[in-house]
Formats: C-alpha cells, structure tokens, sequence
C-alpha cells in the first residue's frame, strides 16, 4: 500500500481516546493525502506499507501537532522600554493610561506597511513551526481603524500562502478603544459594528471576532453590542474575559455560546458554574500572569467543574513576549499545578476545540497528518525540562516542514 | 597588526565600567591569542588591523560570554515521576523522605559508569555552550561515596578536554546523608574530611567545596567542620545556604570567607547584614522558585544592601530542570522584579566573582576573548522575549565554538 510517510518506531505516540490520554510505545504511523490512515504499535504496522517517506522516530515522542490558539503575532515593535517600567513598579494599567501599551503598539502597527508586517510575520511563524506549532490562531487589534485593521487581516491572509501551517484569523477591533474616538467610544463601537464587521464576513477576512472586555476598555454591554453583531455576521466568538479585573465576561460566553473564554485570571464562582453548563472552551493563558506578575487563573477549579482547558502562548509584546507554547505548558504544571496530561491535552484536542475544529489536535485515523516530534523520553518530559526547545521534526498534512 | 578574530560592527556592545551597564551601539572587538586587545565603537578600529577571520556581527548584540555559577550538570536519570508528584502537592522534602530526591538521582549515579556521565555530561555541555554559556560551573554530590564523588569529579575533569569552555569543579559529598550512613552521621562527615577532602585536595579534583546546609539536611555545626576542613587544605567555600528553611549559612559563609552563599530564599535581616559586610557574592537560583513553586530571595533588599548577585540555573533533575541561563534572567525580571542591566551583570561580571574568576566575565582589553553575541535589538529584549534562546554566535578564547 502506497503511503507517502511513515514515522516509524517512535519511542512513544500520545493520543487521547475516549477523553484519556494514552501512549505506546513503539509506535508508528501512516500519512497518505495529508490525513493520518493507520497508527498503532510499530510491530503491528502492516507488512504492505510502501512509504515515500519514512521518518525514523526512536529516539523521538509523537505528539499531535501542538496548537497555539491565541495569538497576537502581528504587530510592529517592541516594547522592552515598558517591560522595564513595569519591572520598576509601573502596572499594565498604568503604562496603558499613559498611552502605552496596546495603543504604543497600534501606532507602529499602523505605521508598518504590509509588507513590513508581512516580513515579521513571517519570522515568527517560522519560529512558531521550530517551537512545534501546526496550527495557530492570529487575531488583528493594533489597527483600530478600517483600513489599519483590514490591513492585518489581509497580512495574516497572505501569510497563509507562505507558511505550510494552518492559521485561523481573527477580527479583535475591539481590543482598545482608538485615541481618535476618545471622546465618542459609541462611534467607535459603530465603527466596529457598521463598517468593519460586514467587510470582513464579506470578505471572509476573519472566522472568529474577539474583544478585550475589561474594566477601562470595553464594557460587558458594549462587548454584547459587538458580539451580536459578529455572530448576525457568521462570525464565531471569543473573549478577553475576566482578566484584570471581573466583569462577568465567562458569564457572557456562556450566554452567547462563544467558542472560547480567555484568559479567566479573575473568573467568578458564577463565572465557572456559567462555563461548566456550556461548551465554551477556557483559554487560559499564564503566560501572561507569569510575565506581569499578576495572578494566574483558578485552573484546578475549573477542571473540576468540567470546563475544557486550552493553553495558549498569547504571544503580543505587552503582556506576554513568548512564542514557546512548551514554556507555557511548563508555567501550567509549574504555577497552576495541571498535570503533565492535562498540559498536553491543553495544547491539542482541547487547543483544537478552541478553534472549532475537529479534524486536528489529535492522533486517529482520518485526522490531518500534523504532529510533533519532540527528543525526549516521555511526554512528562517537556513541561519537566523547562525553557528547552525539545522539537526534532514537525509534520504539517504528512510533510515534514521542520526539522532541528 | 596580525588578530586573530574581529567582532565586526556589533549592534550592540554590553560591558560594565566602573561598575554600571555601558553600551557601545555599532562597536567592534579585536581578539588575539584567546585575549581582548581592543574594544570600541566600529569607526574607531584602527585600520591597520588584519583579522583572521572576521564575524559580521550587524544584527547582533555582544555581551560576555555567559557564565552559569551553579549547576549540577553531570547526573544520571531523570526525575519527571517525581515532578508530578510535586504538583499533585507532594513537598520537596516529602519526596526525599521518601527516598526520592537527591537519593533517587544517587542510585542512578552510582550505577553509571565514567563513559555513561561522560556522553550526558558532554551532550548537557553542548546544549550550554548553545544557551551562550562560556564558563560553567558542575558539582559532584550524586555518588555521596568515595569511590563515586571521585568518579563524577575525575568526569567533570575529563570533560575539560572535551569541551572549549572553561569549567569550574565542585565538591559537594555534602549534598545529602547517604543512606548507609543513616544510624552515623558523624562517620560521614569523617569520610568527607579524613578521605575524600585531602584526595580531592591532593589530585587537584576539585577548586571549590560547597555543602547543602538545610533543616534535615547538614547542619551549621556540621558545614563548619567540613568548611574548616576545606579551607586547610585549600578548597574555596560555596554553600547551599537558607534556602527551604533558614538555619543562618549566609552568616556562616561571611565569617568564613566563602566565595558564594548561593539559593538564600529564607535569608534572614541578619544574614543580609552579615553578607553585606562581606566579599561574599548572593548566588541567586530563582529557576528553583520557579520550579519547586516556593518563594523567591529577597534579592531588591540584597541589591539594597549592596550585595553583589549572580544569578545561575542550578540545572538539576530534582528542583531546576533547565539549562536556559536566558530563562533565569526572565524569571528574575518578572519574579523578582531585578531590572534587565542587573540581570546580565549578574550572569557576566557577578558570575565571574562567584567563581573567584577576574579573567572573565567582561569585555575589557587583556581579559578573555569570551562573547555571547544575541540576534537581539537590545540587552533588555533577551529577559523579555522570554523562553527563547537568542543565541547567534558564541565566542571562547578568541575562537567561535557556536553558530545558530
């Protein structure tokens, strides 16, 4: 039987069947039209396999390609000056008051012409692809204007014709509200609502729409606004929710059945229980709580109550400059106390639920062909040995696209 | 005039003068026979020079090669089991008492030959050299015998001709109580300083003798003998002081002239004030913190009292699984709120101090040709574009050992 790759021998495949994470040892898998047809013990493989490729993985553990479902990863500059202010004492808040933060970043975003953020872009998804990353999530929210944010829609267009993972996209206008409507925040909402959302359903520039709903930035009533919109637009949702400070933001995901609740640093009680009755994803992020200090979300809490965790890198230059997801999955067990499983299953089958969709984030026949190979023993491994790059390949649609 | 390498149009040069953070932005280096012979800013290379070999080094930043004060590089198996136990809420010292620990990592150790140390030894070595590392510090203190703490500091010996960077040895056959020797303690501490000191002394095997002084562990009385020990025969002091409990090293280590009092988490007023009043440098392990999720050292009142700090990874397979020297500058930035300037003198010139080193550790004309050059726009981004490795080139005695 013809098959185009074969891993073959890996020391350890990791999968999740009936909700459970499972291994073996010694296993090996077959990828032919970029979907996976046959995995299970190496012994077991059937004698007929002619491969095109073959990967030898022995000293290498398998894992569904890792996916990184909420990212900022276009946007122009940096802002290590405010990483110093921050470290003397300033808070996110404050610096964002001063006119840093998001808004530091939208002047150079809108600055930057599309090639320019294209050129970055793509650097970075090249560094997304070595750290072991298939599919990524990028959202626009440094326009904040039209054109601006048709602009980095359009870029992370672009890039999907230049890199071999997958990218979903998606419309956060409503991350701040933009200096020239600081007087009229309802025109920007209508701005928003009007004149950004119908373009982009229309021009397919975006699947979800996302808001920052945080005290100080978008209200829970203004983040309703935009949301029924979105959605009368066929756009799907996630949320800033609960980050800083409570606004009951979880509870609005659950109302509106969201795809995705993110970051929860400061989710309610009512706020679970709102979650734990729906089927909306928590992205957590503790990257971010890690990178200012602040505290991270009741995950343990959240398990318990039965609500689906994702982990995501959130890679933006505020509040959280990483692209590593495995740093993240080690923040995870490290400073929250999930387990090595549930880490990983953060960054699969429930990363992928995270983003809609069901034909990636795990290993089983007729799922995309995505994996990553990581050099070490076991999965227990990659959180454990922290601040490692442990990437040997990656496998987009049974293609190796990277190899260390 | 003949050199040997020219660092070439740096974007950056980092060094200290006078003891504060300088910049040369566009700054070029000479190096000849493993020596700085010239540093400054590119335009002001006398022109007469003719390198050997010439590295460009436009998108880079150069600081000194990095130096990591603390490890215990040579080890053998690994402890993931007992990393999960930690996080389903097992303490560290429920894990030792339960024969895990540092006796778990004894076991595998004893049972490893030279050859086995040596092969994990030189691939850990690798992977430092990869992180910028020019000098490293490995302690013995897993073979807690003395047939098997000479054989881990006979490898870390070998490895010396196996490896371009400088290492610094490190007896530690105080690092726990071997179990045979649980009913006599006393007969323990006798083999250290009736056998394995005056052989270690003898043959050269180690430069520094360190010992884990910690409720349950050594005692102050206990570190005293062996320090006393140590000293006559010519061993410089380090300790493992104050870290889970406070038990006063840090006062030990000013009144006997240690080099370093390294971990220091519980450190008391006293212990600053007697450090402050001493040569002794704070050799800061914050990965540990972060990894055992227990508290930080006080290190801003450290810093206050003007107390030098190093900071290093502790890389071990129990409380530190890292080997990202660039990680333990994030995690002081953001966890202990030590500013981007403090981190790299304490990984370059403080480091230097904690190895009793002034050849390394800065550029300056007659030390070392050591350099960790960093695709960076700037020092401070390394801490703050986290959980990546920025290495581009590293440089050892004049010659490049790395390229990314």
């Amino acid at each position: 039987m013809k098959i185009d790759l074969l891993i073959a021998n890996a020391r350890q495949l990791v999968f999740f069947e009936n909700g459970q994470l499972r291994t073996i040892e010694n296993g090996s898998v077959a990828c032919a039209n970029g979907l996976i047809t046959w995995f299970g013990p190496a012994e077991a493989a059937p004698q007929e396999f002619e491969p095109v490729e073959t990967l030898e993985a022995a000293d290498c553990i398998t894992l569904p390609g890792l996916i990184d479902s909420h990212t900022h990863t276009i946007f122009a500059g940096s802002r290590e000056d405010e990483f110093e202010l921050k470290l003397k004492g300033a808070t996110y808040q404050e610096i964002a008051a001063r006119g840093g933060g998001i808004k530091n970043t939208m002047r150079a975003t809108r600055k930057a012409t599309r090639d320019e953020l294209t050129a970055t872009g793509l650097e970075r998804l090249r560094n997304a692809i070595a750290f072991g990353i298939t599919t990524i999530e990028i959202k626009s929210g440094y326009g904040l204007s039209f054109d601006d944010e048709i602009k980095m829609l359009e870029v992370i267009r672009s890039l999907r014709s230049l890199v071999p993972i997958d990218i979903a996209s998606t419309f956060l206008g409503a991350h701040t509200l933009p200096p020239e409507f600081s007087e009229n925040r309802q025109d920007y909402i209508g701005l928003i609502c009007e004149k950004m959302i119908p373009y982009i359903a229309e021009n397919k520039l975006a699947e979800f729409c996302d808001a920052f709903c945080e005290a100080g930035v978008f209200s829970i009533d203004e983040t309703r606004t935009v949301f029924e919109t979105a959605k009368h637009y066929g756009l799907k949702l996630k949320l800033h929710a609960d980050q800083l400070t409570n606004s009951g933001g979880a509870e609005l995901c659950a109302e509106m059945g969201a795809v995705s609740a993110d970051h929860l640093e400061t989710i309610s009680e009512r706020g679970i229980d709102a979650l734990a009755k729906s089927n909306v994803v928590a992205g957590l992020l503790p990257g971010c709580s890690f990178f200012l200090h602040v505290q991270y979300p009741p995950v343990l809490k959240m398990i318990e109550a039965g609500i689906p965790i994702a982990l995501a890198t959130d890679f933006n230059p505020g509040s959280c400059m990483t692209q590593n997801l495995q740093m993240i999955m080690s923040i995870a067990c490290t400073q929250m106390r999930m387990s090595p499983a549930e880490v990983v299953r953060a960054v699969t089958v429930n990363a992928a639920r995270a983003l809609d969709r069901n034909d990636i984030g795990n290993i089983k026949t007729g799922m995309k062909a995505d994996f990553a190979l990581f050099r070490a023993p076991n999965y227990q491994f990659i959180p454990y040995n922290f601040a490692q790059n442990h990437i040997s390949h990656v496998v987009k649609n049974g293609k190796i696209i990277f190899s260390a």
